[in-house]
């Protein structure tokens, strides 16, 4: 296909040579349902959702419907959950944390994974509300979530809310956060998890658990494209209101009950984004997930058995443990930004570098001379051929 | 072209009969370079933007700078203008209301046109702040802005904001925000406008203006994709960050500086929305908004000419005034919301009916008895021909 030749402009250069190991920021390309997905919402019926409106708005307002339960179905939702649609994981961190009702008192308590979307909202809200921040205890060297510990700071501090990230975006940890949400359950804290990077690869059961919120990203694991995000409210808890605008019904009145779910979703609804995050969810997810985690899996063996093997390559946790295709790594006498560069500018190869905007979980990698890790993260598209390239790649680096 | 054959949901049912004319709501369909490069960008560039990182990664933030720019030229804004993108027009109007800063002691003046995006967001401000608001004085019968009452108001309580509609989107008036925006400069008060319904058809030019914001949705007049609207930060007055998150840099800092653009952007740029609005911008805006608002406005008169032979069609102002492609109207006899189903169902022509998002105007414009008014609101592709179906349906449905 070359689009190249349409006239139009030229951004994104030559694809065909690059290697893309950028899937946490974004997995890339889609699958190709997704495209035709969105061509064919855009072209046919991307218009304003409305209930009583005419019948193409009614057909944009089946998809919302049809994708919200789709997306209950994934993480098997208590009986009454609803899925609340955002333009962004990060709007629905917001949204969700933002909407909490905080006391001078709380104490909240987080993993040391999460992300900024996490970070800097609780922050913002900390100068607000003066509640205090502690971290979760994890073990030293695994990083693997320190149980014991972590019933102790409970029962010195009992947790007011519990922020867990499902699965790291730095070393790719698959969270127990089943385990920890249930050591809060007897201090009634709001329970958050953040699977942003998970929905979609990694399997959730949010049924007889004590989560309130499971918050997800639709161009993530779930493969569907940019500009829908949302989360799930699993158990009924309300959330204030931090974000206003129209909801297409009910207009004369200056605010949106609480109980209407619209009302946490002012604007106008993303219709191509749903369109293609639900083709991602039948083509990608609904029956291919369980099998996308396993060769995501067995591919990051196979990488982290041929890079174990560079001495000059320092690799950072998890790596025995569960974790989903995400490798943190560097080079010896590199920062992790020249490797980068080096990887982009000389083998075609895109990775992410630096803090991945999870500001907490550095001082125990101690990757700060480094200027943080290189990122290596795989998608549904990522071959072993592509990893042996990288492999072969980063050799060369280390031989200098 | 025969999407139903594809094997994927068949949402939109047929298109091929409808007639819409729900362009307020959001112009459909899309000019096709639009489609085009969403699909060219989704297939080959929709990565995370990233200044420093790999090659595809530097071509989206490209993308992303180069449509900041064009954005900044169509409002013609002051030297240091910067655009900031956010997901939406309604996002964008609670994070310019939403960051200022607020004083009990305040007057907030609103027009009498504006939408809940501002609206609701005012009140919930209003309940924390506790300002005043007030609405500005129209005259009773054309509803033009009362420029002598006007300058009455701010003389006996002087603004400390002024937020005004561009274009109204129930009765298509193009409000003269430049002259009222002038009779509050002398009180220093923060003026913004509302352009979704504007940008990309009505010409703005916000140089040597006292406004500060200029708020602008993608997926309306500029005929791009739902997922991207924004504003233009006119004046450098700076603004208090409402929404937190990643953005890509400085990660381990739990703030970002309020000088850094994408300290209003959190999360993941929507880059196929962008490439979408680009492309919408280079082939319906830059040369030809003139002509498309020449043209619906003359398609606007030639409605309003046959809706006035039929003597049970209530026609709203702006009958005569400056206007972009809206109408408002009832037939006696019936609720807006049953000639919206009768126009849908018999006549395959989709408008909206009810208040529209817009709370203030229906006290003037009476429409109460019939639930809102009925609105056509017509796009880039409307013919005259559909127009004349609409009348005859109209007529129709008059004649009972």
């Amino acid at each position: 296909m070359n689009d190249r030749e349409n006239g139009w402009p030229c951004y994104g250069g030559d694809m065909k040579d690059l290697i893309y190991f950028d899937n946490a920021s974004t997995t890339f390309p889609k699958p190709e349902p997704v495209y035709r997905a969105m061509e064919e919402a855009g072209r046919h019926f991307a218009v304003n959702v409305g209930r009583g409106a005419y019948r193409l708005a009614r057909e944009a307002f089946r998809l919302t419907e049809d994708t919200r339960e789709e997306i209950l179905h994934l993480v098997q939702g208590n009986y009454g959950a609803e899925t609340v649609f955002t333009p962004s994981a990060t709007i629905a961190c917001n949204q969700v944390l933002g909407g909490l009702e905080w006391k001078r008192a709380d104490v909240v308590y987080v993993t040391p994974f999460e992300h900024n979307a996490v970070i800097r909202v609780l922050h913002h809200l900390q100068k607000q509300y003066g509640f205090e921040v502690e971290e979760l205890a994890v073990h030293q060297e695994s990083l693997e979530m320190d149980r014991e510990k972590i019933r102790y700071q409970f029962l010195r501090k009992p947790p007011a809310a519990l922020i867990m990230n499902h699965v790291s975006n730095v070393t790719g940890a698959i969270l127990p956060w089943q385990d920890i949400a249930k050591l809060a359950e007897e201090y009634k804290a709001a329970v958050i998890v953040d699977g942003s990077q998970a929905l979609g690869l990694v399997p959730v059961c949010l049924k007889h658990t004590n989560v309130d919120f499971y918050i997800f990203a639709g161009h993530k694991a779930l493969c569907g494209p940019l500009g829908i995000g949302g989360y799930v409210n699993n158990s009924g808890r309300k959330l204030k209101q931090i974000l206003f605008g129209g909801t297409g019904s009910d207009s004369l009145n200056p605010e949106v009950s609480p109980e209407d779910v619209r009302g946490y979703e002012p604007g106008s609804m993303n219709i191509t984004a749903i369109a293609g995050l639900e083709a991602a969810i039948k083509e990608s997810v609904r029956s291919a997930a369980e099998e996308r985690l396993r060769e995501e899996q067995r591919l990051r063996e196979g990488l982290l058995e041929k890079l174990n093997r560079i001495p000059e390559i320092q690799l950072y946790p998890p790596l025995h443990s569960a974790a989903a295709g995400i490798v943190s790594l560097n080079v010896e006498g590199y920062q992790a930004e020249e490797v980068g560069i080096l990887l982009d500018e000389k083998y075609g190869i895109a990775v992410r570098t630096g803090y991945h905007c999870a500001p907490l979980i550095h001082k125990y990698l101690k990757d700060k001379e480094y200027g943080g890790t290189v990122r290596v993260s795989l998608g549904p598209f990522t071959t072993e051929a592509e990893l042996d390239v990288l492999a072969e790649a980063l050799e060369e680096i280390a031989a200098g």
